[in-house]
């Protein structure tokens, strides 16, 4: 099914990232993988190149222009090129809200710059230890003293969290009726604010993915985002853009996948006749090519829904948890297809394979998702 | 996910539609269950009302408009307002557009006046008893005479075929190179003509399905569509729209299931709390609820593509495998919910669940689907 | 896998039961399902051939074995035989071990013998019309007289309620600590007890099933099962054993199923070869096969555990919930094997498909089961 | 269920594997999964318990024993106490029956020794890079020479292939009728034979796996095993076997699984309760434990066959597909049931679960074997 989305800007857009990518990411995706972490100056390089917070106003040296379809342009490269971790989309589809919508025209000035040039890394601390996607469950304090707030408590999970310059911490704030939140933004150095572990996981191993420790942090009025106690309704606010920009990954992993192991799977002969050819297996790509386009006609269409402000947490939450299992789905069955091959670290589809299983749980895992759906049903 | 298909028509003509199902279906379609057809007056009403091949040219009593959107909407409110068989989907789906689109201005000028005013009842001859979803393998044939041919076959699961006046029989020409098919109109009551058993189906009981015998039946050569020879090529082409059109009907099924099954879940105790409100009912909403938002949008935008001229046989068939799988899925997740009353014959959702069934087997069963789309991939 | 199950003794019973069952039900089988009952006469043939209540004791006419084995056999020669409703089970499996271990002996010299003698038709009493699978929410209430009880409720979903002479009927004891429940025998006409529609199901249709109504019906304290307030224990015992029964019918029903859908499609040709042929068809007959004979080895093993007094509730829920989704499974994908075909009445897996959809819901439905086998996982 | 299987020998067995384990694997498998290998001192050690080929005959070593309850003692314990690899299996399932079956008593004398002392790591070479699961498609040669064979041809995904000292290879034979093939032994250190590269899996990582090259390899008369133009026959013979003995370990594992995910689920909360206790949880647990307990049934059932030398090829491919694909579902979940925490190395669900996803390819491709019980049923 041909894409209506996109206009010619968004195509000769895409063109420059791939570009780009294929230039500045490719070659060097493997070391990033053994390091753990994507070097810095790449990611100064994506800046110049104009990937970095672009929606932020020109005078902050971004594009001015806040069209999701440009998010998600860099997110589909960034997948069929290979992985250099979750950076772009938590930089441009998670935090940069935050800065552009909720900060003061003083705050924006002071940090915006810097994250559009790629000097400053950002990242955003909501997981902790014991609390998992209950976002109310969050333990980290933030305690009022004059002229600021006192932060105390642990996060993890937290993507970037090694390079991060600049945090934005959700905490509990105990004064507040009822126990509100606030966003609290921390920058990496100060006294109290200690980066823990970069934590081993199972794929995505480019990102760095950190424990982040907080103890007597003090945060002065002028770095609290928004207004102290409104955090949980910024956080909701930002839930939806957040999955969809999960959904667009999922569906373009699993169309990279499908693509690529067809192409696999018309090469590789068993039997004395390409695997391909084989009943089970081109009733398996039928069902997943079939899939694959229907998610991309909704993704493309929530994509419309969120530029007009119509997205809603329910059909966010519902595109995140559906891609998510169709992208995994797709990425184990072509996995299969490769045999033992599929099984070694070296062949693309396994990396792709492991890395792909987080969807399903971070940003909320899928049984919250359903959870959300459900009860939008009024059940 | 608003949907952005329908024009302001589209809506008037919809509420046109419902509300004469409403008062000429709904009342009648436990006697036409009973009796396994539908009466002969409601097609005339529903002719006047202009449901019934409206898009044939105005000189010949239609709207002249082709738009699909009309179609759709006409299906998608007899799922609404409850079964009245596949009269409206066979007609003005699947057989107008022989009639519009191959037959000769004469022939039009002879048929269409009476198909479009309902006097006509209309069915298409494809399925044999040996044959099932291959049409490769028709086995009635037509034999060349002067003048004209005749036809030998049977036939078999013809929808409408007790009522119907006028068939397209598709048969084989043997003398044709490589043995080429024609498509021959065979009024009721031609000779050699005789319509077997009404067929006793599990479900879809207010439609007639019939076994049809041909034996040496004259159709002389101003009754036969297209060119003889070309069949097959005639078939093929209108399978999309035919499949399509299956899919319309099975996302506007599935959503009127969920519906109707949440408010009785919401409504429906046990353990002291609706049944609705269970975590696993409430998961299992949220998934169906979701998948038919995405079907939804995915069977909006094929038929935006019908209208354009753009939609593929594999887009189709994937449409047609994955809708109606889904349909399925959701009802008998639906009757599920309703527990022992699931089963009893009085309740809508059992009659629909045994209705839906057969969509995964007619219009091409759904492994032929697959087969379609696997080849479209190049397996 | 070779059964290890059964002895000499079995294998001859199987004889028998398969012979009686092929001269005595098969030819009537159609006939019953238009009537929508059995013919009280067969039922008195059965009783004379050993196959009702047979593990009476022998002064009341039965065999005096308790082995379920041979209630196994009975079950899975109906269901190869071709159904002739629910009747062995319902007597043999679920209601006779309440006459067995719970009457006195006085009740059962009094009851029994008209039981095993095919006379006297049994049913049990345990669904409401708002109760579902939730035993306690049970409503109907029998209020304490001198000598005796006045019951008063409504029942539904009652399998053999029309022909019943004898109905045990669960009832509220209102006036106990805490509401207990006890178990009260009515008989078919006594006052105040009155016999409503026989319910139009999907399937089953040779089984009659009924709504019961009981208004201040009296009951002796004669004609209490055991002891007032006892009676959720007693249902809770005897449930393992009805869950198991509908394992073994469940297991047999889509072995049948498998069998004669390998067959068919061995002969059945398509695209000019056998359909099973096709290696998505060879693929999905080698799991039904595969799964259905892991089945057999499980609930073999469960009845072994039922003789030996192992079985426990959550292994009989597990078992009744996994299997009877596999049997809906195996019907569903062989009624696809037939395609067309497999919607008529007339083909066996048609009827056999509608039969099958309420084994997921009676005996309490599945969702029940996997809470109960949940929560003696301690979740 | 009650497993009836085991004597109170295999429980002795059990109880010392067990012991051995925790004292001599457990503390070193983090250490064996960095270094890609186990330590042959454990191996050395294991023997020494008589855990290797110890059904070879007492005169070499063994205890003369032939009886898989051993082996599956053995596999499930080391699942059980955390993956050392699947050198037991290797050795004791797969490799000692072409020892203990086929080899003369001379070799037996020559070889078996070292292999129950642990002294002589085995291997087998099955696997080509173009042949997968196809072992007709074998292209390493060994062609006549007098006195022996010369053997060329790449082997790949050879398992212990970097530790091995002895290595059954399989060739063809070009000289024989219709291409027979044969199995020759070759040591380690054998001019012409090199050991690849070790390959890098997704999981297993203890194991070594290894790409094996044979240039002109002499193998003497007395080094080739069974008559050469048998080999085929030979393999086959013991697929079943093999297969059984993934099977055992998959109900181990998802056994492990289910249970540790289970306790882990009673103490984890979220918003204020245990997440085990959420329904769409207990409801998942309950699915993954009852069709754990089915499948340990049917595993059992399988052992006992495969004593009783009455398991067929069929049978034991359905088990090992079933089983294996079980075990990844069960993996699966638990890993999302651990939310992002499932996803971090140092827990032992994210090891086992990319530990777990080799089960479904290797020992022949699920697809494989559903092909094998398809072709059973005559399809």
């Amino acid at each position: 099914m041909r894409r209506t989305l996109f206009d010619a800007d968004h195509d000769a857009f895409r063109d420059s990232v791939r570009a780009f990518l294929l230039k500045e990411a490719v070659p060097h995706s493997a070391d990033w993988e053994s390091a753990g972490l994507v070097d810095r100056s790449f990611w100064s390089a994506a800046a110049a190149h104009g990937m970095v917070a672009f929606s932020a106003p020109e005078e902050f040296g971004g594009s001015g222009v806040r069209d999701f379809r440009f998010n998600a342009v860099i997110n589909e490269e960034v997948v069929r090129t290979g992985t250099v971790g979750d950076g772009f989309s938590l930089t441009n589809d998670i935090v940069a809200p935050y800065y552009l919508d909720i900060a003061t025209p003083e705050q924006q000035a002071r940090w915006l710059p810097g994250i559009v040039a790629g000097d400053t890394v950002v990242a955003i601390a909501m997981s902790e230890p014991g609390t998992g996607s209950d976002l109310r469950a969050i333990a980290t304090t933030a305690a009022r003293e004059p002229g600021g707030w006192r932060l105390t408590g642990s996060k993890t999970f937290i993507t970037s969290g090694i390079q991060a310059d600049l945090v934005i911490v959700a905490a509990r704030i105990p004064d507040s009726d009822g126990g509100g939140f606030g966003l609290f933004v921390v920058a990496a150095g100060q006294e109290g604010f200690t980066k823990g572990r970069k934590l081993d996981k199972i794929g995505r191993r480019a990102q760095d993915t950190a424990e982040l420790s907080f103890v007597d942090v003090f945060v002065p009025d002028s770095d609290v985002l928004g207004e102290p106690g409104r955090g949980l309704h910024y956080m909701m606010g930002n839930l939806a853009q957040e999955r969809l920009s999960m959904a667009v990954v999922a569906v373009a992993s699993a169309e990279h996948a499908v693509r690529t192991a067809i192409d696999y799977a018309s090469e590789r002969t068993a039997f004395g006749t390409p695997i391909g050819s084989f009943q089970a297996n081109r009733f398996r790509f039928a069902e997943l090519s079939t899939k694959t386009a229907i998610a991309r006609t909704y993704v493309d269409r929530c994509i419309e829904a969120t530029n007009a402000g119509e997205l809603t947490a329910a059909e966010a939450a519902g595109a995140k948890f559906w891609t998510t299992e169709l992208e995994f789905e797709a990425l184990d069955a072509c996995l299969q297809i490769h045999g033992g091959y599929g099984y070694m670290e070296e062949f693309d589809v396994a990396r792709r394979w492991r890395d792909a299983r987080v969807q399903r749980i971070y940003g909320g895992t899928n049984e919250i998702m359903r959870e959300i759906v459900g009860r939008s049903l009024g059940l």
